[in-house]
Order: structure tokens, then sequence, then C-alpha cells
């Protein structure tokens, strides 16, 4: 059976998702607990979004295959064994077909900066950026909207060989919430990497002034990294949510895979 | 002239807000700050309500006598002479009469639980208590209501020789948050000591149902310590905001005390 993990992180402590050797990661710590509470020598996990050293998650969703378990006693076991700035906030039972990173229709990601003084706050100091220079909400917006829609991202893409940069960027929303923060929302299919610190240090640039709306347009239609467009810092990055197809609908396209797989290889 | 600042601080770096020898303080911290900014051997502050070791601000508010300094300019220095865990978020001159602690009207703090595992975050676990069992709302509703008012509130202060325990309650309020976090509003013209984590402890008991919602106006009534009343973490703890009467009502209060004192001392 496979279960589905709803999980939360600081990034603050965290030298990314993926497990590397000798760093502390949200893959290696939550597979350790995990080979425990399973009582296995190891464990695979799968997520939706690898997020980078530094960057948060409120709504990351993992996946992994066990022999059988109560999903409600892994969830509770793993609260116990995983150290507090690591939650999972839910564990369930999910369809056939489900796959956390390849049936994921698409990321949210928040993005938070305080940008006057009114708004600076040391409790959210981990997870909101303070920005010295107020920025104009009204030039972000008008930036923004150029980018929305399927493109060709390499001009906000650290180069990976062989990896494609065309994405379908859906929202990138701006608004102040109650605390005078600004919010940037951003929603994509997927993400190439550095994809979202780069668009917004692009936005950052034209709501100070330093370059007007029109820009963000014509970085994006250079397709290549360009140099002025700086990556901002990770700890203003939170990724809020993934979004699934509907269970009927996910176990349909299993149920399809399963025929395309014995057509293409009947023995 | 008479300064008045409003302050944010994350608390668990503090032994709480008053100056005490050897020990870290936001009042130590600040007073440092400002006599470097205004150039003096010391300076002394009055705050509106002296927080607890480990317990946050967000609305502090303080005042400062000082020469003559330009408010804009003191705000800008003090945020770069100030740690980030402390932040000065408006300086301002304020009338004749203005004290942070003697003008203020009522004092607002909140107290955040997150009582189910879908509400834990780890990027605010630093000012969310996590609590294990889950809380009936209605039943701390319930027993709030027999606390509010003008009574003696000596079964949930730290008693301390000399000092009233009288204070009027004028809000004790709690709603689930958008990420389902329960947030107790908790304001008076005054509090004694840990009489908003006892009240808190007090009601924590009658959401897990270890005690009935009338034990509340039970403990009230007896006006003495009861042990069964715990006193909780001060992490979960913000004051929020200081209420303050308009200028006019403040100028002429002052104008009526000068009168009183040149009667008083013809001298």
């Amino acid at each position: 059976m496979r279960l589905r993990l709803d999980l939360a992180y600081d990034g603050a402590g965290f030298h990314g998702w993926a497990r590397q050797p000798g760093l502390r990661t949200v893959q290696g710590d939550l597979e350790t607990a995990l080979a425990t509470v399973l009582r296995v020598d190891e464990v695979a996990v799968t997520c939706a979004g690898r997020t980078d050293t530094g960057v948060h998650a409120r709504g990351q969703v993992a996946h992994v295959d066990v022999d059988r378990a109560d999903p409600q006693r892994v969830r509770r076991q793993l609260d116990g064994l995983l150290p507090d700035d690591v939650r999972v906030r839910r564990v369930v039972a999910v369809p056939d077909g489900f796959d956390a990173r390849f049936s994921a229709v698409w990321r949210r990601y928040a993005y938070r900066i305080a940008d006057r003084p009114e708004a600076q706050d040391p409790l959210t100091r981990g997870y909101v950026l303070a920005w010295k220079h107020r920025l104009d909400l009204d030039a972000i917006d008008r930036a923004s909207k150029d980018l929305l829609g399927r493109h060709d991202f390499a001009a906000f893409c650290k180069r990976r060989e062989g990896a494609t940069t065309i994405r379908t960027l859906l929202d990138l929303a701006w608004e102040r919430d109650a605390d005078d923060v600004l919010v940037g929302t951003v929603r994509a299919d997927a993400f190439c990497h550095h994809m979202v610190r780069s668009l917004v240090g692009c936005l950052v640039a034209v709501g100070e002034g330093r370059r007007p709306p029109e820009w963000a347009g014509q970085v994006l239609a250079a397709a290549t990294r360009d140099p002025a467009v700086t990556v901002v810092p990770p700890h203003g990055l939170t990724l809020e949510e993934v979004g699934y197809p509907p269970d009927d609908e996910l176990a349909a396209q299993a149920e399809a895979s399963r025929r395309f797989r014995t057509l293409e290889d009947p023995a």
C-alpha cells in the first residue's frame, strides 16, 4: 500500500529536501524516522517539490510504499521521532495511481517581504524577508502579468543539462496582508531550479523602481540567464500547497497506464 | 520632548522586559541603543506592559524623554543598532501628558495554541503552543464568560506584597484562525503577574474536559491561588496592542494634573 504524507518544515535547519551524505536534509530525517516506525532497514520517499536549502514548506506532499501500516499510528509515531522543525500533519492511504511527484498538477509557493518599518515582526523574521526599500505593488503587478502563461523560463532558471525550462505559470499575484507584509503567490505546473526566487528578484527590481515594469517581459523573451536578475534569499519562500486530480481520475489514469504496460510488455 | 516607541520582539532571547544586571532584557537592549543614538550616558524607558521571560510583543509601547531629536532618524538608527529579534516599528513625538504606562487604558494579549496535528506549523512554533489534546472551543467559551468584568483576580495572580489584584477583564474571546490555530484574545485595563497565563491554564483544563466550564468561575470566586490552575508556557503569549485615549483627552488630563500640582505645591 502507498501512504501520502503531508509535511510542514522550517527550512532554516536543513540543506534542502534531497538526501545528501553528511548533511541534514528533510528527506534524510524523514526516511530515517520512517524506517524506525516501519521496522525496515531502508525506505524511499518521493516528494512533490524538492525544496532548496533554507526554503520552507507548509504543504509539502510525499509518498512512501509500505507492506501494511495504520496511517494514524504512523503519524503519531513520526510526531514523536521527528524534531520539532519538521511535522507530519497528515498520513493517509492513497488510491492506486497516486504519485506525490508525477500526479501533481501544480505547485503553489508564497514569497513574503516586509518592506516597511511597521511590517517588521521579529516573530516572523524566519519566513519573511526584511527589505530596506518600499516596493511599488502596482508596478510589480503590471510586470507579473507579462510572465503568466506557457513560456520558456530559461531566463529565470539555473541551467541543468538536458532539463526543459518550459513551464506554465498559472498565478503570479501580489497583495499586502493584514500585517502589511507583501505576499506573492506563485503557482505553476512545475518549476525549474531557482525559478521562484529569480522571478521575485526580477519583480523586486521593478518594485524598487530600478527597472520599468516592461523589463520582466523582456527578460523572459530573451530566454537566457540575465545577470541583472538576482536570486532573492531562500528564507522568504514557502511551498504552500500541491494540487492533485480527484481520486477517481487518478484511478482511471492508473488503469490506463496498467493497460498500456500490458500491451507494451505482454510477458 | 517625549518620544513614543512602538516595539515588536521575539521573547525567546530575552529575560523579559525589565532591566536586570547581567541578563539580556528588552529594556536593557533598548536603553543601551537609545543612549548611543541620543549620545547620552543613560536613558530611562517606560513601557506599557512589563512582559515576562519568553513572552513576545507585537504592540509594546514605550516612551523616553529626550532634549530634542528627529523621530525618523532615531527609528532608523535604532534599526541599525538593535539585533533582529527586537524592532522599533514607529517613533513619534507625543503630546504633553502621554505616558506609555499610566496613560494606557487597556492592554490586549493573544495566546495561541495548536491543538491538532493539521495545525502544527514549524514556522510558527516559536509563538504558538503545541498541545497534544484537542480542546473544546465551546466549553472554553462558556467558561470564559464567567471571568469577564471587574473582579479580584487573586486566584490567577502570583502574589506580590501590597499590590492590588482587582482588574477589569474587558475581553476573553476564543476562535480558530485560518490555519486552525486556537487564538485567545485577552484584554483588560491591566494585568497582575502571571494573570493571562493562569487564565489560559484554567481554560485549557476546561477545554480538555478535565474540569467543567463552571470551574473557572468557582476558581475566580475563591479569590485565592489554586494549585490546580497551571501557568501555561510563555512562548504562546504575545502582547498585541495597548489602548490610549485620544490626544486631546491626554492634553486635557495633563492640564488638569498641572493645575492640581500647582494647588498642592504653590512654591
